[in-house]
């Protein structure tokens, strides 16, 4: 059994008071369902803790309530349970958060970790990268699809030639850090071959969080397709012997190497 | 597979600034174990989210981290895994919010449910009721143990004759007229039969909540010791038909009878 935890806190995931709760309730199920696919997992059920604002609405509520169960059901994980409290009217009134439990069966052969990745595999990326709060790219972080499907045809592609697998939620620099870091490896990726959303720039694509996208590592030997479940693969990089430069050297436009380690989502600042 | 989830949240259920952050860890995970004691499940693993306040302290996180492992390992629900955010530091910062999922595995005969309870069934609760909050009950709140063990040994004394079970969380009047209502009965009890804590009146032992202990019907025919695993068990009324005067009745010291469904915790106030 794979079980996962996420939150969606308005004023750091989201932005409650500009933002439809729908979305923010779809995004908070997709950020936990992301979880279950980085492990070529299979959703089945979920759980959801909510606390609400003193001020919400009944409108609000009731959006962000219907938004939760039904984008747990689209992804084949039915809400099972939860509990919803109000804030105190008090100086510590607080935010909307919601904190979302997704249970999953992994695969056949067992979960992908992002530990698996050997020397010389090849790595790719899933979708594209960057921009992911821009309203021109209409809102990505919000309207993400979790990678279930392509997870699960990636596993059944690759058998267990898929070495290792992660979601990229906190931007590539810092996500591929840590499976390099997990894998005992460093990770190299070319900047001219990340797939850039829209206008995004390979900064942006390195740096910028909430892809949702999957980062995996497989058997170099692998061809694999352009795209699997309408769904763009693209090779980005190597796993190399551990570098001292980095777990994660990004080779720029103009040849330069750069360390990516810490490009991306910083989660204490 | 059981799985619940339950919150903490500073102003709601505690008041941070005044209570050690270790404790507040217990609570937590003591709630929503609870939940699975009282369907006579084992746990067997928790997740955990945090949402920390901007100002929270290095010592209170440790505090509070440290407490939460050390209680899902005690109750045999290791944390195996959780999502940690803080609060941005913005008009919306936020107070210490902790949701805990945990997972169990229900007893052989599947999990004991608050709808089977039959008319007729003897109604019992564990340990002592009321005064949950009182400094000199030594913070009842905070402090009580999850009634796991006590669930188990019912189960196996009881077997089928163990119709309907639920934790008392916001106090016996609202949870004794749910665990009727789910049941489609109504429950009798006898104010001067409870089993109230310390000082606490009968009232208390009606409308204080967070006492987590077991509320449980049974067949009358059923002669229970006087302690189960070290706590006592109290016989405090019957399960009858429908009373058109509630689903929660209350013999009073003084015989008269009143309506107890709506006394306890209301968590939309």
């Amino acid at each position: 059994l794979l079980v996962t935890v996420d939150q969606v806190i308005d004023g750091v995931h989201v932005t409650a008071s500009t933002t439809n709760w729908a979305d923010i309730g779809t995004k908070a199920v997709h950020r936990s369902v992301s979880d279950i696919a980085a492990m070529a997992g299979r959703p089945v059920a979920s759980v959801i803790s909510v606390a609400l604002p003193i001020d919400a609405t009944r409108e609000q509520f009731d959006a962000l309530r219907v938004a939760l169960g039904e984008a747990a059901a689209q992804c084949h994980a039915p809400l099972v349970g939860g509990d919803i409290a109000v804030h105190a009217s008090s100086s510590t009134a607080g935010p909307l958060s919601i904190s979302v439990t997704v249970l999953g069966v992994p695969s056949e052969g067992g979960a992908v970790l992002r530990s698996g990745g050997c020397v010389g595999d090849a790595v790719w990326v899933t979708g594209e990268l960057g921009r992911t709060l821009d309203v021109d790219g209409q809102g990505h972080h919000l309207h993400f699809a979790p990678r279930v499907d392509v997870a699960l045809a990636l596993h059944d592609l690759l058998g267990t030639r898929l070495h290792a697998m992660m979601d990229i939620s906190d931007g590539l620099g810092r996500d591929g850090a840590r499976l390099a870091e997990a894998s005992n490896c460093t990770m190299q990726v070319t900047a001219d071959a990340l797939p850039c959303r829209g206008t995004a720039t390979w900064q942006q694509a390195i740096v910028d969080g909430e892809d949702y996208e999957l980062l995996f590592a497989c058997d170099p030997s692998e061809a694999l397709p352009a795209a699997l479940c309408n769904v763009s693969l693209t090779h980005i990089g190597t796993l190399t012997a551990v570098d001292a430069r980095g777990a994660m050297l990004v080779r720029c436009t103009n040849g330069e190497v750069c360390c990516g380690d810490d490009l991306g989502w910083d989660h204490t600042t």
